[in-house]
């Protein structure tokens, strides 16, 4: 390959930005960083990808297995051979192994649940089962329990307050949960919380299985014996290693003893198949559960308690294990102390293919193609940092000890956090901080989707004009030219970068249109993957383009390409969504304690069923939301007077870069959240009772939804607080591209 | 009993109306019919109503049968022991009976079909099976037939709309539909119309089975093996024997050959239970079901066509049977031409406990205490009718032909048709014409619900404010104080009155709290209905103090309780309706071919699904509503002023009543409405392709639907000059009451 140009490092003179300019770059820069990009798809190699995921795909590689442990070190060695100088970083955490898994209907009648799947014909990976993993929860107590089920539909707040309504308790009961509407670790946390004994969650082939299509291997859901394993630990509470929380897990470090972890669960959990799920359910009886509450189950669900009497017996071994993170570092040729980190987890749930692997293989991709860029003349000019994560699966955990155990390194030096996990086809789909919002909508107008030729943002934007299941994104695809990106809960390893140590993140997919249910199961296999998710790694070669191009445009770029007029545009929507939600609850409240007062719930309610009113709620009060109203106010005007004053300016300096990319540090607060320290981002974080599903302004919003009125004017008050401290950053930087 | 006091006939002078009065009734009527109606309460008796039930439902009585014929002499010599003079009506009608009934599924593999019930435990009169008709569907054509299935889902003209965005044509194919959405006979016509050569009919347990609820014996929905019976005849065309539209079916009128009879479907159809369905539905492939088309099965639902491939035969007798109309009259002491018809059919599919007889003994419970009345001295002043109608099962077949045989004497003499069908408890539902809502809401407030204590009206109101069920009342609920009575499609016995002759009628029933699945089955027992729906007739008794309320009123009522605010301000919220279903319309239409003109769908759909984009349809004009608009105004005013002259004049007269009930004959058109000159009324219509499914000015509102652009203004005329005929005759009845 003939060198490239090197990078015209400083421009000297002050250069009007041209819109077709890359957003960051001035037109001499972004014609030299638009060739590099050239080279970055010219060099990635689907068949390459398509290689390594077969490779590393061959055998269960969890977190502390061999063969997870050798992914790692195969991992090292291809970023080593391309150029990268690499580390396995090593941590040392305690990870729960089953040993004991029983669970029985004991009345009436008897049923062994078998706890397994199927191998099935048509996928020989499914019969390579040394070394596989069985299904479980991670983080589960260990317990005996035995008692009657209560049918606690998702097991959400919501569901117990219907269930209350019915009179019905689950303290001394066993919860049994249908997978979904929540992340998954919430189901047994609230049943803790409410009082049952132990937990199963199960996948209702109406969700998950025959109900949603054709079942594997005709067709890519549920098979009758795929059961969902995953984490329960608490991580709305704090995510990575349980004993040590805040702290990296070095062999030398400080631990909890395992009876005050908190986020170990509080009683004994389980995930199990619908097929074993059936004769539980088919032996309740008790009430009918609610329309929609019905699963896809050929029978009548009901709620219980009981007659169906369940004991289960979950054990496991509580070892010490090692988390294998391969870090590869280029060093950058100009800025070397400014990091922009790029992960994917390689610990997978048994073969892991599509999670994490098909996100991994386009990051590897990406690195072998920005190594080759070094190779040829074009090395980064700031330093670019891949990192493989190990146990992500279990919750976070090679990421997380990483970024806490060098918390002060990377508050101060990292540009940017990118991150992948598993991927398919159809969509682009990008989360993030929204000071990347326009950063990203450039890519996606430049990069095209391999199938119709349209660019990602176009093909994007018709989806969310057209489709059923893009229907809450049919609003902005109406009135907005740009697409927003979404803000981030959890559910992968961007979490302490962006929640715990404030760094601006980022997380992409493809998604839409390889669908299937092989999620955390043994069915999640190179065989379903190459013929259902992505085959030929058509997408995730595109995936790679467009991650490449984000993580040499940050490296590359002369300014940092951050921008606050969409963040201000987006914390608008935010606080507009805090008034009308403490709105809508108070009407909400009003009127149903003015329909239970009248006597309304109890005329209208059928007496020959046990449904009763809801609960009286006290009165929600009107919030003085005018401090956050202003802080809104102010940070808009400096945005956009930054806006203005970029459009003249188009270069950037040390000093000013340094300025910017820090600027998502002043979205936290040390103290970090309302009883949860750990989490210090005040604009996004998980749902404490949603887990995956992001909060935004999570202080105001969980204490409005948590009816904690008393703290609601606090928040709000912390929240403008935090918003002040940004608009005050911005507008340093405004007076600084005044005064080049 | 003590004699009553005779009714004061004709109050002389101007008498002011008083609230606490009945409606119509001055301060003394008032006062005399409430005795009456205490009397009434006291002659009903709910152990004699039981003690019908079990009798009348001993056996299978479906028209034509032995137990058919012997349940209207029974019904007949109560009704003459009370007083009446009966005569059983009788027309000779064409009633298909079975001969062969098969389904096969022919490949692959092979199934057929039973399509028999199961008897179960715990109910003897499911074993009880002579002369039990087997599943089918009345009026289906003959014919052997044998093709590839598609699933049409409930097969109505949406449902098409999908299929062929997915390419496929029924064409040649036997279209499997689900029970639901759509009156019944609506899916063989839509699909014969697409080019299907078959329909299968089945009720999927997401709907009708285990579901909804616990299943029959152990609950009261749909057993396995439950198939609902019914008629396919074409009744939006026109209902009644096929070969007589628009006459008596007298044993001299003139027929159509049964090959001209335009109400027979033109391809043959059968039912089925979800038992059968399913090795049918399971042998399907091709792209999987919607996600709103999935139903209950315990297998992926998929659109085919095939390769599922079915043979299906049906073969009728085409018998002429006799239809044994039960007719009771009761002279009025002072109108004997004016007449109050209260009906019920007795004709039920099989045991037919629920449907009709629930409903049917209702109507004896009334008739046995009017007679009490009329023999202690309080004999209604008009004519009451006790009809017990023949053949409403296979298609209002004994009603039709009785109406249309006095077609000249009903219009001239009648007051009211009031309806009951199958009853059940809960909350009062009442259709009925829009002139007697204020009548229906007065008595709805001085009838108590029998458990609660609360009046019906207080109840219902309650229901509608917080029952999930009622969500579509509940904006009713929450802005008015009285209840809506909904305007009529059709279903039961009213059709031939109300939308055929022009008279004001109304159908009321109890429901919510004893939902089922027993409807045309086999399992409509007297053992489920006196467990699940109304156990000791408790609102089967309530009904007849309501529905003999009604009766009495429209009997005794020295000015008839017509009323025409309410009715100007439905109309109002019709056309309002008849605008905003336009201009949706035309918003959809404008924004769908933008979609797919500018290429949105195409890039959006999914390359791996057979899902393609809309049609383009021809965008929808605006229309003209003014004369519409101009003609609500008159009657409004017409009818303020109407009202303002009533609160000062309370008394009728013969001339003026006669007036007032002939109202309703003004809504009509000789003509009938375009396609179907059966229909006369041109406020209330089934749904052409709906059925069941009410069309309010339906001339309007189905041209604009159905995008006939070019009649809706022809027929927004027609709705205008209708409109302007009822306003007409208010103005002449205020005037009249204005000179007394």
């Amino acid at each position: 390959m003939k060198a490239l140009t090197l990078f015209i490092l400083i421009v000297p003179a002050i250069a009007l930005a041209d819109p077709a300019d890359i957003l960051g770059f001035d037109s001499e820069t972004s014609e030299v960083q638009r060739r590099v990009e050239a080279h970055l798809d010219g060099s990635i190699d689907p068949q390459e990808m398509d290689d390594w995921l077969r490779h590393l795909s061959r055998e269960p590689h969890h977190a502390g297995s061999a063969a997870g442990k050798e992914n790692a070190e195969f991992i090292a060695e291809l970023l080593k051979s391309w150029g990268y100088q690499v580390e396995i970083a090593e941590y040392q955490v305690l990870l729960p192994t089953p040993k004991t898994r029983e669970v029985e209907l004991v009345a009436p009648g008897h049923y062994s649940a078998s706890l397994t799947e199927d191998s099935v014909e048509g996928d020989p990976s499914t019969s390579r089962r040394e070394h596989l993993l069985p299904p479980y929860n991670a983080f589960s107590i260990d317990g005996e329990v035995e008692g009657e089920l209560v049918f606690v539909n998702y097991g959400i707040p919501e569901d117990y307050e219907l269930l209350e309504r019915h009179g019905i308790d689950v303290r001394g009961k066993i919860a049994i949960a249908k997978y979904g509407k929540s992340w998954r670790g919430i189901k047994p946390k609230l049943a803790g919380e409410k009082g049952a004994i132990g937990t199963i969650i199960y996948s209702d082939p109406a969700d998950d299985g025959y109900g949603a299509g054709d079942v594997y291997p005709k067709g890519p859901y549920k098979h009758e014996s795929g059961v969902q394993r995953g984490s329960v630990m608490d991580m709305p509470t704090y995510p990575g290693d349980v004993l040590t929380p805040g702290r990296g897990a070095t062999g030398t470090a400080k631990r909890l003893d395992r009876a005050d972890a908190p986020t170990i669960t509080k009683i004994p959990v389980l995930p199990m198949s619908h097929r074993d799920a059936l004769p539980l359910l088919a032996a309740m009886d008790g009430e009918v559960v609610p329309r929609d509450w019905r699963g896809g189950l050929p029978i009548t669900y009901h709620l219980g308690p009981g007659p169906a009497r369940v004991r289960m017996k979950v054990e496991f071994d509580w070892n010490m294990i090692t988390a294998y993170n391969v870090i590869a570092r280029l060093e950058g040729s100009s800025y070397p102390d400014e990091w922009v980190i790029r992960g994917n987890h390689h610990d997978g749930w048994n073969h892991g293919a599509a999670d994490p692997l098909s996100g991994l293989v386009v990051m590897l991709a990406e690195a072998k193609a920005v190594a080759a860029l070094a190779r040829d003349g074009s090395r980064p000019l700031r330093t670019m940092i891949y990192a493989a994560w190990d146990a992500e699966e279990p919750g976070l955990i090679g990421s997380t000890e990483w970024a806490e155990h060098h918390a002060d390194d990377l508050k101060k030096n990292t540009v940017a956090y990118l991150n992948t996990d598993g991927t398919s086809r159809g969509f682009l789909f990008i989360g993030g901080s929204h000071v990347l919002e326009r950063f990203f909508n450039q890519i996606m107008e430049e990069v095209d989707d391999p199938r119709s030729g349209l660019s990602l943002k176009d093909r994007r934007q018709a989806a969310d004009r057209v489709l059923p299941a893009h229907v809450e994104l049919r609003e902005d695809a109406k009135n907005r030219s740009d697409i927003r990106i979404y803000p981030m809960g959890s559910g992968s390893d961007y979490t302490p970068f962006l929640q715990h140590l404030g760094i601006a993140s980022a997380n992409l997919s493809f998604g839409g249109e390889g669908p299937g249910g092989s999620y955390h199961t043994l069915y999640d296999t190179y065989e379903h993957f190459s013929t259902w998710r992505d085959p030929g790694q058509v997408y995730g070669a595109t995936l790679a383009k467009v991650t490449g191009r984000a993580a040499l445009r940050l490296a590359n770029a002369p300014r940092l390409p951050f921008e606050f007029k969409g963040f201000a545009d987006n914390i608008s929507s935010y606080v507009t969504q805090l008034q009308k939600l403490s709105d809508e609850l108070r009407a909400k409240t009003d009127e149903t304690n003015q329909l239970i007062g009248d006597g309304s719930y109890s005329a209208a309610l059928s007496p020959y069923r046990t449904l009763g009113p809801p609960r009286v709620e006290a009165a929600v009060p009107h919030f003085n939301f005018a401090p956050l109203l202003n802080a809104l106010a102010r940070l808009q005007s400096a945005a956009n007077e930054f806006d203005t004053a970029t459009e003249q300016q188009g270069t950037g300096s040390e000093e000013m870069n340094r300025l910017l990319f820090s600027v998502e540090r002043l979205m936290t607060r040390d103290q970090g959240l309302e009883g949860r320290p750990w989490y210090k981002h005040h604009i996004y974080a998980p749902g404490f009772y949603t887990g995956y599903g992001v909060k935004t302004i999570p202080g105001v919003r969980e204490a409005i939804e948590q009816r904690k009125y008393e703290m609601v004017e606090t928040q709000i008050q912390l929240a403008a607080e935090v918003l002040d401290g940004v608009s005050e950053r911005i507008r340093l930087l405004t007076s600084k591209l005044g005064s080049p």
